[in-house]
């Protein structure tokens, strides 16, 4: 008998009769022998329904009382869930974040899970019951107060529950097929991976693939749980991301897809005196921010000036912050400007297969090239290669790397709306 | 400086705007220089329309999930109004009725409060904050299960949470002005009460006054907690529930008022054996239903049949299940049918005076007798007098009672919709 961990994103249960869909999954598995705890998100628009309701009364709601709000949809998703599952004629019973010892750090609405000490899901399980455990949500370890996860918290809380339970599978439903070479959206013949290493799942994550969450797949790697991403909507075999990249045979590794990212801006900071220190003042004064850098470049110093320019990119939202506070500082730091460019989009290739495949750059430049796409910065790792575009190529960029690196396939992918948790 | 708990029903918080304007008023009573504590019930609709979710997802949703979905109603308005209490510069947080201490029975949908330990909301006072209290629920001292405490719950909270912090006063902000000596929709020159007893209270309470729930009140007088009865849109003065009927000057006291209830339905169990036991058997059958009867009426037996017909009131919801049980124990307690009657209504007249006043009776039944109302069935208690009329009569015998003892005032009542918890 297995343990399985089965999370639901909001769409999936975003009105009854959805909920009873999900409901007949659960038991189904259930009834196939399986002990069964379940995470689900709330239910559609109801995290935004709240969150205007709290702009109606508070223009800047203070973070504890918004977690306080936001947890209650989680609460009514799981217990509607529990209802359906009970009358399908089956046990079940739903658990608060707290309840189910999800306990965290103090910082609301963007807390880290500390520990989990799932004792009462435990005991429920034991008593032959599905678990339902509201997602996105705990408990401070200090304060006791509740916390919210942040973006992609029930999938974090869902592995979380499977490493401390020690269980066999986390799968995640979620509103695509699984994970693909390529967003769907963009790419026609896209194809569905049948399986992907953590570390490349890492990679696909933090270069923007939205299908599961960079936070929840770390914690999956730490802990070596199997993570299955299937469609809520199809019975399609989905994704299994597990294992490390060394286990992958060399003749078959080589690239695993295509990522993008539009969150992104840039900025440059233009005539820094190329003395040491310097450049580490701009990063201290971005990091002291809590703003964080993704890409950095710094170029080659002119001789006669004997200043440089540096280049990095940060999440669009935090770029007005940024700007503002390196403009405040610079007498201090002694440069000559700041240049803000939000209209950028990184595109980036993974493959474990790159560190022991020669020449993958080089294709990868060639292709943007013969696609007339200019490169505006690269980065790399051992095995991902990520560039800046112009935004209005970005599309043009992620279909020409998937073609070049022959990654298309038959099947179609099956596209529905998402939500954020 | 004293320490106030207020608490708002649900239509005082139905909309954003409403919310404000309760915050305000919070603030207010915290300016003054008060330690304030506030309970608030959920939003307008809320408990409804996750009431009717439950039923899309399951007919007979179990009781434990019940209360967990139906106790975010609380959490979702108390934490909008500790917002819109922040917005107005102010420190404000909201607990759980598990976070605040508030322990029940185990019994979902009608627990029992057994104990209050408002650690956590005495910091927060002591912090100087402003503490809200997510009314009509807690948590079970066995199971740890969330709780609701059924109709009247968040009243309850409030008194119970009064009585644990030596509070000097519980104000309870509802949609009337007061407790008036009649039902104003009812009975136009209806007069507001600036005072009135514990036990006056309870017996109005008992006999149908909606304006405070019984247990609420039993809980006040257990423990000597002042009730401030206000209106939430006005700041007229209210009434205070307060003190023993004992403390109030023979002189003064006579009537405090009129009330009436619609709620009940009469079931008649007709010839049963006028011997010992017979009549027990008929209340063991309904008391082990756990069906709360209301008045008693035992029949003088006819001499040559030797058999009594026995009268008894109880909520018209639980009706049909008392007349089947019954029926199923014919044989055994050996009666000749039992009639079922939900036409029916109580008026009821209640004040400390009655028992040093001779002649209250006979004027109630002469009033009664004038307006031409046929009175089914009298019972009393030493401040009380209940009368079961037929339910489209009881209108008027509000009204007749209400005049016969010159209850009628100047003042006019202002009505507004109400909700249940």
């Amino acid at each position: 008998m297995a343990l399985v961990v089965q999370k639901y994103g909001g769409s999936s249960v975003a009105t009854a009769e959805r909920i009873r869909r999900v409901a007949e999954r659960i038991v189904e598995t259930k009834k196939a022998g399986n002990d069964v705890v379940v995470v689900v998100s709330a239910m559609g628009d109801t995290t935004d329904e709240l969150l205007d309701l709290a702009q109606q009364v508070c223009p800047a709601p203070p973070a504890r009382e918004m977690d306080m709000l936001l947890t209650s949809g989680e609460r009514i998703s799981n217990a509607l869930v529990a209802m359906a599952i009970h009358s399908l004629g089956a046990e079940a019973r739903s658990f608060t974040g707290s309840q189910a010892g999800v306990i965290t750090t103090g910082s609301h609405g963007k807390a880290k899970i500390i520990d989990v000490t799932p004792g009462r899901v435990r005991a429920a399980l034991d008593e032959g019951s599905i678990v339902l455990v509201a997602g996105f949500q705990g408990v401070s370890q200090d304060s006791k107060d509740i916390t919210t996860l942040g973006r992609g918290g029930s999938d974090t809380t869902a592995v979380a529950l499977a490493a401390a339970l020690n269980a066999d599978v986390c799968e995640i439903y979620t509103d695509v097929d699984g994970v693909f070479t390529a967003d769907p959206r963009i790419v026609k013949d896209a194809q569905r991976l049948e399986t992907v290493s953590f570390e490349e799942m890492l990679e696909l994550a933090a270069c923007g693939a939205k299908v599961l969450m960079l936070r929840c797949v770390e914690y999956a790697r730490r802990y070596n749980v199997p993570v299955h991403v299937r469609s809520s909507y199809t019975t399609k075999p989905g994704t299994i991301v597990s294992g490390s990249m060394e286990d992958i045979p060399v003749e078959e590794a080589l690239i695993t897809g295509v990522a993008h990212d539009r969150s992104e801006a840039k900025i440059t900071v233009v005539g820094i005196p190329d003395t040491p220190g310097y450049a580490a003042k701009v990063f201290r004064a971005v990091a002291d921010a809590e703003i964080n850098i993704d890409m950095v470049l710094q170029n080659i110093s002119k001789v006669e000036t004997g200043k440089t320019d540096i280049t990095f990119t940060l999440p669009k939202s935090e770029g007005p912050r940024a700007v503002e506070l390196l403009t405040k500082q610079q007498g201090d730091i002694g440069f000559t400007q700041v240049l803000f460019d939000d209209h950028i989009g990184k595109v980036s290739l993974v493959g474990a297969g790159m560190k022991s495949h020669p020449g993958v750059t080089a294709k990868f430049c060639e292709a943007l090239a013969d696609a007339g796409i200019n490169i505006d910065l690269i980065s790399t790792s051992e095995i991902r290669i990520s560039v800046l575009v112009d935004d209005t190529e970005l599309d043009d960029a992620v279909r020409a790397l998937h073609a070049a690196f022959d990654l298309g396939g038959e099947e179609e992918a099956v596209v529905h709306a998402g939500t954020g948790r």
